[in-house]
């Protein structure tokens, strides 16, 4: 494997799984050329008069299909730690007695460490796709048979619809469906909300099938999937565990250090003059970010203030502040709990979006570079904001990128994170994986204080009179190494050996993940 | 210009504007090869941060989007005969010097006219789309440089995503959009309803333009065009003139002959058992069709039927069955009125729709074929069920297909004509330019009298012992005869000079235009 410098600094190989890579340039440097994919044409001489798609189960939609050796698999996430459609597809695929599948999951969870056996066995070949917990250790120890592939949702729309990754078969599970395939995560037992993960695939794949537990007469509306790119439709007993696939209730931080992250943050927003009338912002479902959301709550009502629109992964606190007055719209990317489901189905105001509208860097813009903050975690910054979401300081894969190299493009990026966990310093000299780069990263904000980007002189003089903690990151650097009794260990890893690569979110290779020395 | 015999046996040009034809093959016979069309793949490096991308007006964005000599221009045609920015369009194009144009509307209309000169003096070449009255009289007459292709609007779906028709610009007047380009119809001053005639422009034009009257904040709800697909946005005064546009009410026909055919029809449907609980029909928003759908809804309310689907072109009527619970959903492809705007805006079961959806014969099955009952209009239909929808007796190209071939592949299909007009014969031994085979058109409803078509063996014994009229359609056809005095006269036309082809629902060419001589 012949590695390159690219411009970040990063080695990375110039080919992976037999295909050409392009090595990062630097943010917005690298243009791309051609035209989409199109998928084949279809003629509805070949679809059924009366709309009915409805074929016995998987394993006969994937001979109608023609399944071969060597395919590449998509499915996608929205069912999270509750899915049991990708196990039961990666069953059958394995009775078929198939082998070398690609499986392309918008992500993984723990779930899916049912799948191991089948990465050993040569079902599958690799996966490109999140590979958290389970499955990245098993990657990280190098024991996938090809490499992974990790990119960010929107990275992940871009590579379909460029035509860099063809989905020969997108099996979509659809908490609702009719027969044409028609299908909705709003509604159905194992609601889940929508169904944007799944977008690219259904209209880039060369089939599409729609599995469902819940089968309504056409139409099924809204048609968060349309029937017309659907080839085949499979009633299953389940989709899954409906506990698994959204919480009853998302819960709030009870860290004192969180808390108080998540209250600076708020406070920043307002001393900064960030939040004002018509603002907009984005706010995910961990407890630290669910924190801040309820903080902003109280500073926005204290001040009269009302946000044009919020991007969730939504949770009833999000919710709680579109039927409160205090946002126009709910811009939804994914819904963690059954209050942003309810909602989501309820509220015209809480609306449906996709890595399409929100992500995809190759589009005419998208809704991520419109936010004006964005807060975000990761699992290390290092002194010139550079950070890293996937791995650890042990060297091990252990999450996926999800939408987190997207929202960098904010007009206001905030990284909320612990100065330290497990006594590891978060702030390092080198992140092990390079997956977000310093510029497009404004703000560090710790329980030991908040450091601003240099490059961010508007902010600086915004808070230069704050009582808020502002400091430079290298005090907080020093002040947190001092602490943990100094920086974190090197990792043990074998540099020779590239068991995964970070994609950038126009399809350049940003940085590898290397074999993991136990 | 070399003809050839179709598979209907209607002589058609191999070569159209220098473009190969593939001649009609007969129902389900043409299969399509290849990919469809992808657009260039564009990146948010060259699009604004903050979303916005206002132009200063129509001009400006010409310009930016490359505008030359010989390109193809797309519009919608949902401002329908209220329309202002087409005309402005060609009037800017026109005062940049630009020649050639190949004008590309889902539908033109009489307000049109004003194109007339473009197309004389070199600005417009010619028109693929519909060629309604006096643009129709000017093509007939063979004064448009190059020859009319004329599409039924799931024909100019498929093309356009097959790639048969590349658009460089689309022009896509919006009653309601915001900076980025979300777009909407169903709310503004110049609300029309929906935009789904401008969704394939959207998708797979080189450039998008948006043009509204009404630009609101980010994010335009809901996005019916979605500003992921638009390079600029234009604001003008006007989109033109609300009362064009849609009608304040839509009037039922007073003509007793064709409330006569309008109450046979709706007998029809429930004698031959049709009409039944979870049922589905189309019907459109002339004065006949409306007539039906009063005299289906008090059959309906009689008999305690409920409706599953109602497709419009939607009125008052049809929303007036959806508020008392005769139908769960109205699927709309255009609205004709206000109450139909509104009911689309307020009611979620009021679904809109595209040709996509509904009508691309060149997709995983469309919604038209799964319609139980069709009621459709035509200019001429002959003995063998065979029907024209463009053309007059005397040669003329006066209307366009619409979504009338499409609608054809419905369960059945129904034809509400008068038996002659002006004292010409409506059933003929030969229609002037066939637009639909025979083999699609299942039953004849005139005030003389209703003709099966006798491949349905199915309806003629479900009615077998009904009071309605059901008769031959010879006998039918013999007596408009004698009373009309005789056939009608073949008209003058020059059989060597083809003025318009008419596709089929798969891009082949079915029949030829021919010119007028006066």
């Amino acid at each position: 494997m012949k590695l390159v410098k690219n411009a970040a600094g990063r080695l990375v190989p110039t080919v992976v799984n037999g295909v050409k890579q392009v090595p990062y340039k630097g943010v917005a440097k690298y243009k791309p050329k051609g035209n989409k994919y199109g998928s084949p044409i279809r003629s509805c001489a070949d679809y059924p008069d009366d709309g009915n798609k409805v074929v016995k189960n998987i394993r006969e939609a994937l001979i109608k299909a023609g399944l071969k050796d060597g395919m590449t698999i998509s499915t996608h996430h929205h069912l999270r730690n509750g899915d049991v459609v990708t196990n039961l597809l990666f069953d059958t695929i394995k009775s078929m007695g198939i082998k070398n599948i690609r499986w392309f999951p918008s992500a993984s969870f723990p779930v899916h460490s049912h799948l191991i056996k089948y990465l050993e066995d040569g079902t599958i070949h690799h996966i490109e796709g999140s590979m958290n917990g389970p499955l990245g250790r098993f990657t990280s120890l190098g024991k996938m048979k090809g490499t992974g592939v990790l990119r960010s949702h929107g990275g992940r729309y871009q590579a379909v619809q460029d035509g860099e990754v063809h989905i020969d078969i997108a099996v979509i599970a659809a908490p609702t469906a009719d027969p044409f395939g028609n299908a909705t995560g709003d509604r159905g037992p194992a609601a889940c909300g929508l169904l944007g993960f799944a977008l690219a695939d259904s209209q880039y794949a060369d089939r599409v099938i729609v599995a469902t537990d819940n089968l309504v007469p056409f139409p099924c509306t809204p048609w968060q999937i349309q029937g017309n790119n659907v080839d085949y439709v499979v009633e299953v007993p389940t989709l899954g565990d409906p506990s698994k696939i959204v919480s009853g209730t998302t819960q709030v931080t009870k860290s004192p250090d969180r808390l108080l992250i998540a209250e600076y943050i708020a406070r920043f927003l307002d001393e900064s003059g960030i939040m004002k009338d018509g603002f907009s912002f984005q706010a995910g479902a961990g407890g630290t970010n669910l924190a801040f959301a309820v903080y902003l709550k109280e500073l926005m009502k204290k001040k009269g203030i009302k946000a044009r629109f919020i991007r969730g992964g939504s949770t009833k606190y999000l919710v709680e502040m579109l039927e409160e007055g205090l946002t126009d719209y709910i811009l939804d990317g994914q819904t963690f709990d059954l209050e942003g489901v309810r909602s989501m189905r309820e509220n015209p105001n809480h609306i449906n979006t996709s890595p399409f509208t929100s992500y995809n860097y190759h589009g005419k813009g998208n809704f991520a570079s419109m936010l004006d903050a964005v807060v975000l975690g990761a699992t290390e910054v290092d002194i010139n904001f550079n950070a890293n979401v996937v791995s650890h300081s042990d060297g091990y894969l252990l999450h996926g990128i999800g939408g987190w190299q997207n929202c960098l493009f904010g007009k206001t990026t905030i990284l909320a994170i612990p100065s330290f966990r497990d006594r590891i310093p978060v702030i390092v000299d080198e992140v092990t994986t390079l997956v977000g780069p310093g510029e497009l990263i404004d703000v560090i904000v710790t329980e030991r204080g908040i450091a601003i980007n240099p490059k961010r002189k508007d902010l600086l003089k915004a808070v230069r009179n704050s009582s808020l903690p502002i400091r430079p990151i290298e005090e907080i650097y020093e002040e947190i190494n001092q602490i943990c009794g100094g920086k974190p260990a090197k990792p043990k890893v074998n540099k020779k050996k590239v068991v995964a690569i970070i994609k950038w979110v126009d399809g350049t290779v940003i940085d590898s993940v290397y074999q993991v020395e136990e």
